[in-house]
């Protein structure tokens, strides 16, 4: 739609030039790699969006503040598995200082142009020895291939690491996009955190690139729940270091949108198919609402329904757990001139339940890829996307097991 | 604190002085009783309280049109079980609307003066011939000892009928609350409707009694939650007849408010204890908000986070799920102020965890009745208090299961 070619590539942030990473084991998680580094070799434009959690942990709290000091520069990205950093008091923020400190000795730039992120337990301290250790061992390990060693890195117990990588062809050039990202799949429970990490090699200035990334979060990262919750840890970050020769200016906006969606969808995605005790991926889409934001209002609340997600689960093509949702969901719903589908069958239209279709659609949700579509009936052309998993038994016993 | 004492004693909505009720099996339910009929020998104030969703059951239209009607004056309530009849168009209308003309020519009184309430499957029609074979078998029935088979004609699948009564010694003189309730355990999956039928034979004006009702419902059905869904057929009705002598005007607001409550919130609490896969009782407490409009939407989110309520049914002390979910509400929340406890024990405050009580608070959580509260460290005086109750692998298994 903006007249560019996207190839998708087998690739993660190492894709785009001008990139290396690394991913190390340094102890602070029992076992695995749990700290990873990316590093631009030359200076990039930075974007970031953070979680709207009110109880912001301490690398949320340095990254955003190295972005504004920088003036949207960057040079690398450190993050560590198997300790959030969160509800850490003043030694939290120390030690989140000192992580972007000591990344940015170990390459030679100046600490605000470091971005730090941080997943797994809330409450607990870093061990600041081996994340020095760790940070020194990344750093001297950085390799153009080492993207999925960071992809492995910043998982939990994501249950397979989240990739993807593009390259789009434009008029102005061939410039590719690359990513990482874990999502909610943790055996320690916890907030599920959220991170993703975006490389490109086209030349962005830092307020385009925010107010692109923002956009295309939008409609991926926070189109996507598991369990409707939002950590203390989540971000997204991205960096654009225009070692393609590339240049993307406001006017190739669109473009740069729809590049770095190529990126972030299947990554959001990727989370949601990786969601705890997740069987089914559910893409839920909601027409017909006054609003594009009420029809998100009312995706929102579908996808987080637990008695649409045990439904799901089940097999069961309940129309009118559907209907009833959309109905509490605060956004404007007319019920006589509403309709629901599962697949591509219609279980309820203009105030008319169509039972004898349900054999149908639960030969449909067998499937493990779905589609739920509510129209609100309100005959405005408000629309909305998001995707969500089932929620499983095994939901329950990976999260009320105790901690320990 | 309105200077009167409160008896609880053992009975229903037939324990106010000049009530009757039945409740009769008639086929709308495989088996068991499935229609209930309460009604006030003389001419009541009613009041109702009603669903917000949008996909409002025909019942739920039919008693807000009698009740204005009527201007909040009524003789019955007729109420069915198995079939919620909503989603079911003009007929379903159509059935409501007859559902409280039988009811009312059986018991000799004008159409208006009879309000309706269904529960059950979503988008079946109800059977009319067994509908009206049941109320003109319940009239026949009408007992002063007749609560308690209501009380178990409500229900789906409820684990156990709800009722409550209390005896209010004021100094106007004594007079009697009574209820029944039903809540959220249908094995059929469906959105599980919340009823609640109120009588007292005190004499109140309708506007007072809809104001108190209001008041009360709020900090008490409106306060509890299992899943966080509001259904098609939501409603809370209460009538006061005068039977006892006794007259509460606006001057015994506190009074009259006080007296509803001591059966609304027993219930109310009853209904969580019976929630679907429910095995563990929780009060969820906020202090510290900004204002009781942000406590109750924090402690809201809190009752509703599958991470906490998991967290509660495995018995781990995660308070950092807490401060999280606190955090993510959407209400105001200072950290490094606010404070968790689990009972007793406070785990975190002053934005430093203590974690060395975690056993003793695992101790705690072994318990079925439990408190877990978090002050959200603003300095207001905003406080809000739910009932929740944890979730288990039961839930998922209970509402997965197909319909059929």
């Amino acid at each position: 739609m903006s007249g560019i070619s996207a190839q998708p590539v087998d690739g993660s942030v190492t894709t785009p030039r001008g990139f290396r990473a690394a991913g190390v084991a340094c102890g602070i998680k029992a076992s695995g790699l749990d700290l990873a580094l990316i590093v631009s070799d030359a200076h990039a434009a930075a974007a970031g969006v953070f979680t709207v959690n009110r109880a912001q942990a301490a690398p949320v709290t340095v990254s955003r503040r190295n972005l504004s000091a920088s003036s949207g520069r960057a040079r690398a990205i450190v993050v560590n598995s198997g300790c959030a950093n969160a509800c850490t008091g003043a030694d939290g923020m120390r030690h989140a200082e000192t992580m972007a400190a000591r990344a940015a000795s170990s390459i030679g730039c100046s600490v605000p142009e470091v971005l730090v992120a941080s997943t797994g337990v809330i409450g607990v301290k870093l061990d600041m020895e081996k994340v020095t250790r760790g940070i020194a061992a990344a750093a001297a390990g950085l390799a153009p291939c080492g993207g999925k060693d960071a992809a492995r890195a910043i998982m939990t117990t994501d249950p397979f690491p989240k990739m993807a990588a593009v390259e789009i062809a434009s008029g102005s050039g061939t410039f590719r996009v690359g990513g990482i990202a874990k999502g909610s799949g943790m055996i320690e429970p916890n907030m599920a955190t959220m991170l993703g990490f975006v490389t490109t090699d086209a030349r962005v200035e830092p307020p385009l690139l925010q107010r692109a990334l923002k956009a295309v979060v939008n409609d991926t990262f926070n189109a996507i729940t598991v369990d409707g919750e939002c950590s203390t840890n989540d971000c997204v970050l991205a960096l654009a270091n225009g070692a393609s020769g590339v240049t993307l200016g406001e006017e190739h906006y669109a473009i740069l949108v729809e590049a770095l969606r190529h990126v972030c969808e299947p990554l959001a995605v990727g989370i949601v198919r990786g969601g705890e005790g997740a069987t089914k991926l559910v893409t839920v889409r909601v027409t017909g609402a006054a609003t594009d934001a009420e029809a998100r209002q009312a995706a929102r609340a579908i996808a987080n329904s637990p008695l649409v997600k045990t439904a799901i689960h089940g097999g069961d093509p309940n129309w009118g757990r559907l209907v009833a949702v959309a109905g509490r969901s605060g956004s404007s719903f007319v019920l006589d001139s509403a309709a629901v589908r599962i697949g591509p069958i219609e279980l309820f239209s203009d105030g008319t339940p169509h039972d004898e279709r349900a054999p149908e659609a639960a030969e449909y949700l067998k499937g493990k890829d779905l589609v739920v579509a509510v129209d609100m009936g309100t005959g405005g052309s408000g629309t909305s996307q998001m995707w969500t998993c089932d929620l499983s038994a095994e939901y329950v016993r990976i999260n009320a097991e105790y901690r320990t």
